[in-house]
């Protein structure tokens, strides 16, 4: 099952002893697989290997990535961690619930991402429209600002103990068809963006990204089968108007 | 209610970076109360407040102590987060179950205290004998050791959870009498060590240790009430025979 497990995805952080950090808190409640965009000090970090403890393994095995939307490709469903709440309409849940959520999609042969921003500014709203749905972890309101290595640890605790309940999990499949990667709809959606640009739709060059943004949020919300984005591609190539 | 919020008490700690650290995951889940005894490099340190964030308030209010019996004089009942099981005869609890049990004595108005042992070798037995129950947090066998502040954060986050619980906690006094403080509990043992003292109780001066910490945690595991400890010590002043 451990190629299964959950993943974590750090956007751009900052602190190397942070993402060490979050590798010793994944050790220690059994996650495996680090994934690393753009990393603000580089890679090899090793602030980041000082602070792993009995996690360096998981350091050393870190995947790097230029880009979130390559990190995710493979990824079935994916939870962003953040504070602030958003205008998005995206579901927002707590970390007990999203670990329920991520045992039944593990059961399904989906794979989970785990989505963390950087410690300055948290996750942007271009990486958030990424996301399938929005973990909130409840917190004092005097001082919500939980270090990215806390939030992950919350994170990864939780997920273990959902490992030890001793009721079975069951696993109700919506559909028998395979959910689409992020790989996927992340082309249907380029896809998308093409045609309407050479329709185009976007008349007010500075309305475009926040009505791109939307588009893209309505289709994660949509947890798009493989079949249904192979249709959906289909139907944008019969409507895509070539200048 | 702030008064009666549960304590978190750090055991001869070592490094500052992680009482800052403790600190600031006690300001984002709404605990307030750190009391540090007899720590490593001293007091105050500026490693601690660089780390504490918004918690440097925590930091600034801190109480210092030279011995946990002082820092935990007035606490009715003693959480020891511990990782390594002990072979005493103590209720071990994880912290999902121990934040309940808190709320349960936090309307009884018993102060509750919860307790970090040193970052390298964690709590040794003496200070676990004073404990009146083991909280142990259930992490991967592969990597069981947490660091210092997660454990802490792990405390402090399912505290704030149980707080959010919607069904109200209900309090069932066990008894209307008031608990006894530790203060009361430790003042009743050390009169009960004395009189064994002159009573030449312990032969093999090898032994004394160990038995008096059996001594100890029977005493602890009985919660004694304010009345019991009044009526202890007066079995105790009748029986003792000075030399």
């Amino acid at each position: 099952m451990t190629q299964n497990l959950p993943i974590i995805i750090l956007h751009k952080p900052q602190l190397g002893e942070n993402i060490g950090a979050v590798a010793r808190a994944m050790m220690n409640f059994g996650l495996r697989e680090l994934r690393i965009v753009a990393p603000r000090d580089g890679w090899p970090n090793p602030a980041a290997e000082a602070m792993s403890a009995g996690g360096l393994e998981i350091i050393q095995q870190a995947k790097l990535f230029d880009t979130l939307e390559e990190a995710i490709a493979d990824v079935h469903f994916l939870y962003a961690t953040t504070a602030r709440s958003r205008d998005m309409i995206k579901p927002v849940t707590t970390p007990r619930l999203a670990v329920n959520d991520m045992q039944q999609r593990q059961i399904r042969e989906e794979l989970c991402g785990i989505l963390f921003g950087p410690e300055r500014s948290g996750l942007d709203n271009d990486a958030v429209t990424l996301a399938d749905m929005i973990v909130e972890i409840p917190t004092a309101p005097e001082f919500p600002s939980l270090n990215i290595a806390h939030a992950a640890l919350v994170m990864c605790y939780e997920y273990y103990q959902s490992t030890l309940d001793n009721t079975p999990h069951k696993s109700r499949p919506l559909t028998d068809e395979k959910m689409a990667t992020k790989h996927e709809v992340i082309g249907m959606l380029e896809h998308l963006e093409t045609a309407l640009n050479d329709a185009s739709f976007f008349r007010v060059p500075e309305k475009r990204e926040g009505m791109l943004r939307n588009i893209r949020n309505i289709f994660t919300r949509a947890e798009m089968t493989q079949q249904e984005v192979r249709t959906f591609r289909g139907m944008i190539k019969s409507l895509h108007t070539k200048p």
